[in-house]
Formats: structure tokens, C-alpha cells, sequence
């Protein structure tokens, strides 16, 4: 045992037995965590027991702060427009990203989106935009600085050097069983939407079967913890609590998404994801002063859309290329006649994770082509023999585990269903 | 993350969220955990939910049975006299194990007594031995068996090969704040004890500020389930619950602690130290089948002298060599009259730990002639002057820190104080 060893011990000790950790502790356990001088065991007991016993709202600020301080924070003063970004805390057919980034600059603001990749049932924006051939997540500093200047809109990976702390933290937590904390989750998007250097900042709080949160009352908690660290630092942050029990629009996958989501640009899509993606543009262009701008017709009159080519075509792109083709197709048919009752959201990011869209370990690589693609949505009349989805593999031996999987989450039913209003609340 | 990644996440999410480890979890755990196929950061985390979440009597005997099999299991069976062990849970000036092992194999018993180095503030049954020149700690099992037929009483290292998974674990709690958990604490005593191939066990369950149980209750819960667990692996297995707010006897440290065992087994000694011996014994005897023994006696006549001088021999001791001698001594004195009211167990132990007599880091070195005199107990009459106790070192910079801690640890009243009993219960 280390000298560092015996501070933590004591620092687990506090948070196990239920106290509060001083701001000394935090700083020196972010700080010695970082450095190695604190071991993994000792970070995910520490983990587990924040997990379990919960943190003041003064102990997250300061958690936070310091995994600022572990790394660098960009200064986006100089690139000549307002400065917001969007985080989702993840769901199952969100790609909302992809049109919302290139919409929100083409009615004047910029937008720093920097992104991750996918892990278990959920998709990752990186992952769909590496389905576009050519392009690339890795910007330097300067090169993601000029293109937020010049083009407005920068979806990237977040380098090495921003929140490193919870870098390391992340993938601690990934394998410990410490992911489901929300001081933690909240802590690890702010450190690094606050240390990205936005000035305004609108999060998309999922709830329901496909999102970490599951009830409506810790999504409720996890938005007002957010919101309350984003004031702290000085970056105007509100929130949207949101559907996702059902997956977002008809498409889940990689490539599929960069479709559904081409097709909101070009003024078409599914009518959920574009309610969505107006509605978070909207809290974007209020929060970044430009509350005048009317993003539903710069998605009519191609604004969006230009502003999408020339971001793809900045990080080395091919707007125009096709999307990949899965080898292998499965349609999949409703047995009876009714409407469909429910889709279930997880179910179904289960079934694209298992043909091949997401990644179990971060080192796998995912297929562009593979996916599901809904044919109908919950509200929908069906007949027996109707199509109801296709799933999509490169590989026909990935088909009927995520057959199971889907063919589970589907549920017809004698009675036309109530729908879910897609935007539960607002926190601000 | 490795495929026992993802079922070491299954495993340490069922017990975050308040559920019931299967066998099967637990079996793969353990052995897992043992193989390097579990990580140390993966139960770690798993060691704090097991904490705050607690396990059910047939988990925790589960996890028992578990933690032996990662193992080899000990027959004691041709030794050619009934075996009982005993245990205690660690306090300060605890020396029990060094006059009571040999006065146990005096009356007709075999006591096949595997024990530990100290850490922090308790001390180790090994390291007051190790004070003896020539002395060795580590036998084979060849070794362990025949002088456990030819002496009766052995006190040694407990070898690698046993319940290698608690050894493991062991070291992990120590440095990640999950020492302190009922069950993992319960499991690790049993399972070496169980492993070592005892028939019958008496367990000293300490209870006060010196012991690692400060509530009756916790040392109550601790007993019983320790009392079940062997009984469920069919050893014969009572508990006396024992104070321990105050030191045992009058000697903290190694050489002085042998000192005072062996005026016990010279018929002297501190009546503390005899009396808990003595109850020690005639529970030993019962559980051995050997009820009609009379330890008084064989303390009285010399016999349980003798065989302490064949345990030391046996094992490269020289049982006559003069008690090293401290290069600085320092005798402190009462600034009043009155009563000794207390001496609080826990801060002498921490004194003495500062003298050098033990370790921080289990690489550390202990010193054989350092540790703490008392020459006055709670309920003793005191004048202004007189020397409440010493304090002995190798070193004289290691006196001011261990005086602070000894000196806010004995209280002068002006009332003769009521002294709690020595046993406070038994569990059986």
C-alpha cells in the first residue's frame, strides 16, 4: 500500500459509511486517480459506493470541476458565432445529431458536437457517420476550431487531452458494474461538455426501456443535476425529458440512420424524429440568442442540407456516395391482423447490436450496412402477411438471435393503442 | 472487457441492486477471481456491494465452501488426539493464542493453530513469535502434521495452497475499504479455518474500540454466522464474545507480549490475561470431547510450560534466550490523584503501532522490543507521580507521536470506575 493508497482508503471509507467528501478529497482522488497513484480497485469501490450511497449536490460540482481540471478547456470565444451543443444520454434509433448539428448552424449559430462511439444496446454518432466512405472522428484542436468558424457544425471525437479523469473513469465504470450512477453520469457528460468550451448547452434526457434511465423520476434528477452543473460553470443548459421506450423513427443501425437522417434534411423523414429534431433545434437557437430563426424552413429551403454537405466534405467525406448494401435481408411479418401496440425500444437496439451494428467489447468493429428498419410503428393498422420490419446483416448467422430478440419486442394487438406524447417535460 | 468481464458486470449488478447471488455466480466468482479471469477493479466493486448490501446465511456459505475449494483442505485425522483451534478477531495486547495453544495440548488436546502477521493498530500472533531467536513461522505440511502428533501444538504460517482465494481477496479489502463487511469478514476467518482440517473451534469475537466490531450487535451478528458456517462444514464451532475496549494484560507490542504469556504459563501473570486463557481452555476441552481437563491445574503444575518450550523448540526457538531489550524508554506519569478510569484499547494499540511494534505496510519490518507497559488498569487507585505506563522504541523519534496517542487514551476520575466483565457471551 502506497502513502496515495492509505488517503484513499480513507476517502472510500467516508463515502461508504455515508458522509461527505471534502473538496480535498475530491480534488486529490480526481487528481491522484489520473496520475495512477490511485489504484483501479480502489476508484470502483469508490464507484460503488457513490453508486449506492448517493452525492450532495455540492460533492457532484466539485467532482465535476475537478475532472475539468484533469485536462484541457477549450476557448471557442473567436469563432464569430453563438456556441451551443446538444447531448443525448442515449437511446435506440437516435441519430437526431445528425440532422440537428447542421440544421442549428445554418440558422447562425455553431455547434461543437463532440461525440462517441457506441457500446451494448445503444448507437454511437461516430459509429454512423464512419459509414459515410472517407470521412473522419479525429480533428486536432485547430482543425475542429477553423471548421466550427468556417462551416458552423463539427461532429468529432473529443481528443485525449479534454476530462482525461473521466476518460480513465468511464471505462472503469464500463466494467464494474458503476455505470448506473447519477452523480457519476452526470459528472462525466458535463466534465466534458464544459471542458469542450460551449456556451450553451440543451440535453436530450431519455426515459424509458431503450435509455439508461428507465423511470421518469431519476431522469427527472438526472436532468436537474445537469442543469444545475452547467449553471455552475457558467454554460446555459436546459433539458428535454423524452421518449424512448419506442426506438426514434424507422431506422437502427449505421448507415440506415445516415439515410433517415439525409431524408429530414432534404424536408422528408419520419415525422417523430423531425418533432424532435425542430423541438431541440428550437431550445438550441433560444439558448444560443438566436430565438428569431425559424429552423423548420431552413430544413424546407435546403440551408440544412447544404450546411450537412459541406460538414461531411470538411472532414473528408463522400456526401453524395451510396449508402452500403447489407448482404443479407430478413422481412419479418405480423402473424394476425390488429395494430401494432408496442416497439419496444431495447428489444430492438438488441437485435441491430446483435447483427452487427454495435459493439459488445470497444475494440470490435461495427458493420455500416447492418440494421433494423421498421415498417411500422406503434399506432399502426396491420393485416396478417404485412411486412413489419427487416433486419440486415453482412453475416446470415447473426439473423435469428436478433430475430428473437426483435420478434420479442413487437406486440399487436386488437386495439388501436394510445401513443406517447414524444416530449415528456422541460427542465431549465 | 473479456468474456468473464461481462458475467463478473451479471454478478456485481445483482448484489448493487439488492438481489441474491446464485451458487453458480458465486462459484464462478471466486474461482474467476482466483485464476485472474475476474479483475481486481471488477471485485473490488463487487466487495462494496457485498458491504452495503449484506448476504443471505446461504450466500454467505456458499461463498465459504467457495473460498476452501479454491484450495486444499488439510486431514488432521491421524494425529492421534481430538484437534480444536481457536481464533480471535484481533484486538490489542491479544497474546492469548501464545499460552493457550500449548496449555490446550497439555490437557490432551491437539491445537493445529494457523495465524497471521499484524496490520495496523492489532498486532500478529506471528510477530510476537518472530521476537523468540531462532524461531521460523513457516512449516511444511508434513511439517505442521507431525509436530501436531508429537508436540500437540503448533503455531505457524498458514501455507499458500490454503483457501488461496481468501488470500487474494484478502489483500484487495485491505486497500479498497471493504475490510469491515460482516460477511467477507465471516467467510475469510472460516475458510482457513475450515480448510485447515480442525474438528472443533472456539472463536473470540472482540467487541469495543480496540476490535475491528465496535457494537455488540455487529460482534453478535459476526458470532452467529461464523457459528453456522461451521457447523455447516461439521465442525464443532462456539463463540465467546470478549472485551475489548481495553488492552488485554499489560504488555502492547512482541517480545513483551511473550514475556507476559510465559508468566502465565509459569502459573503468574495478569489476572486478565489467565482468566480469558482459562475460558478459552475449558471451551477448547469441551469442544475437543475433553471436558474433564483441568487447565488451572496444568498451568499451576508446569505442564503447559513444558509443552510451550517443545511448540518453541520444535520450531528453531530457544525458549531460554533473554527478551530483547528497547534502546529508549520513556515512563509517563499521572498528573493527578484519582482511579484510572480508562485505558482505551484502541489508542494504546495505535501507540504501540508507532513505536515500531507494527506495520503499515504489510512490507514493513516490526520491531521485536518496541511497544507499550501499562503499570496501572482501569479501576487502579493513582497518585500525582506515579508511572502509568511506559513507552519502549528503537528509536527515540518514534516516542512523541506514539506518546500523543497514549496519553489521550488513559483517564484519571476521581471515582473508582465500575469495570465491565471480561466475557460478555457466548454463542454456541
Amino acid at each position: 500500500m502506497t502513502a496515495g493508497g492509505f488517503a484513499a482508503v480513507e476517502v472510500i471509507r467516508t463515502k461508504r459509511d455515508g458522509g461527505t467528501l471534502s473538496d480535498g478529497q475530491i480534488d486529490w482522488v480526481i487528481d491522484a486517480y489520473t496520475r495512477g497513484l490511485v489504484a483501479d480497485e480502489q476508484m470502483s469501490a469508490l464507484a460503488m459506493a457513490i453508486l449506492l450511497r448517493g452525492m450532495t449536490p455540492a460533492e457532484v460540482a466539485r467532482w465535476t470541476a475537478a475532472m475539468i481540471a484533469s485536462g484541457e478547456r477549450l476557448a471557442l470565444g473567436d469563432v464569430g458565432r453563438p456556441t451551443v451543443d446538444k447531448h443525448s444520454t442515449g437511446g435506440v434509433g437516435d441519430k437526431i445529431t445528425l440532422p440537428l448539428t447542421p440544421l442549428v448552424a445554418a440558422c447562425g449559430a455553431a455547434v461543437p458536437q463532440l461525440s462517441g462511439r457506441g457500446l451494448g444496446h445503444t448507437g454511437g454518432t461516430l459509429d454512423k457517420l464512419e459509414s459515410i466512405p472517407g470521412w473522419r472522428a479525429g480533428l486536432t484542436n485547430d482543425e475542429f476550431i477553423r471548421q466550427l468558424r468556417d462551416v458552423g457544425a463539427v461532429i468529432c471525437a473529443a481528443g485525449d487531452q479534454l476530462a482525461p479523469a473521466d476518460r480513465k473513469l468511464y471505462a472503469l465504470r464500463d466494467v464494474t458494474g458503476t455505470v448506473e450512477a447519477i452523480p457519476l453520469i452526470a459528472s462525466s457528460i458535463m466534465s466534458k461538455k464544459i471542458a469542450e468550451g460551449t456556451a450553451a448547452l440543451v440535453l436530450d434526457v431519455k426515459v424509458g426501456t431503450g435509455a439508461f434511465m428507465k423511470s421518469l423520476d431519476d431522469a427527472r434528477e438526472l436532468a436537474a443535476t445537469m442543469v444545475g452543473l452547467g449553471a455552475a460553470h457558467g454554460v446555459r443548459t436546459v433539458a428535454l425529458l423524452t421518449e424512448m421506450s419506442t426506438p426514434l423513427g424507422l431506422a437502427v443501425g449505421n448507415a440506415v440512420e445516415v439515410t433517415e437522417s439525409v431524408e429530414v434534411l432534404a424536408g422528408g423523414g419520419p415525422p417523430d424524429v423531425v418533432e424532435l429534431t425542430l423541438a431541440l433545434a428550437r431550445e438550441m437557437l433560444a439558448a444560443a440568442g438566436l430565438a428569431d430563426a425559424d429552423p423548420e424552413r431552413a430544413l424546407r429551403d435546403g440551408r440544412a442540407m447544404d450546411r450537412w454537405r459541406a460538414m461531411i466534405s470538411a472532414q473528408g467525406g463522400d456526401p453524395d456516395a451510396p449508402a452500403p448494401v447489407a448482404a443479407e435481408t430478413e422481412h419479418v411479418r405480423a402473424g394476425r391482423d390488429g395494430y401494432v401496440a408496442a416497439v419496444d425500444a431495447y428489444g430492438i437496439g438488441v437485435a441491430a447490436w446483435r447483427l452487427g451494428a454495435g459493439r459488445a467489447r470497444k475494440e470490435d468493429r461495427v458493420s455500416a450496412a447492418a440494421g433494423v428498419l421498421l415498417h411500422r410503428r406503434p399506432g399502426d393498422r396491420v393485416q396478417a402477411g404485412d411486412v413489419l420490419y427487416e433486419l440486415r446483416a453482412d453475416d446470415a448467422a447473426r439473423i435469428p438471435a436478433a430475430r428473437a430478440a426483435a420478434e420479442s419486442s413487437v406486440r399487436i394487438a386488437d386495439d388501436r393503442p394510445t401513443v406517447a406524447p414524444l416530449v415528456i417535460d422541460r427542465v431549465g
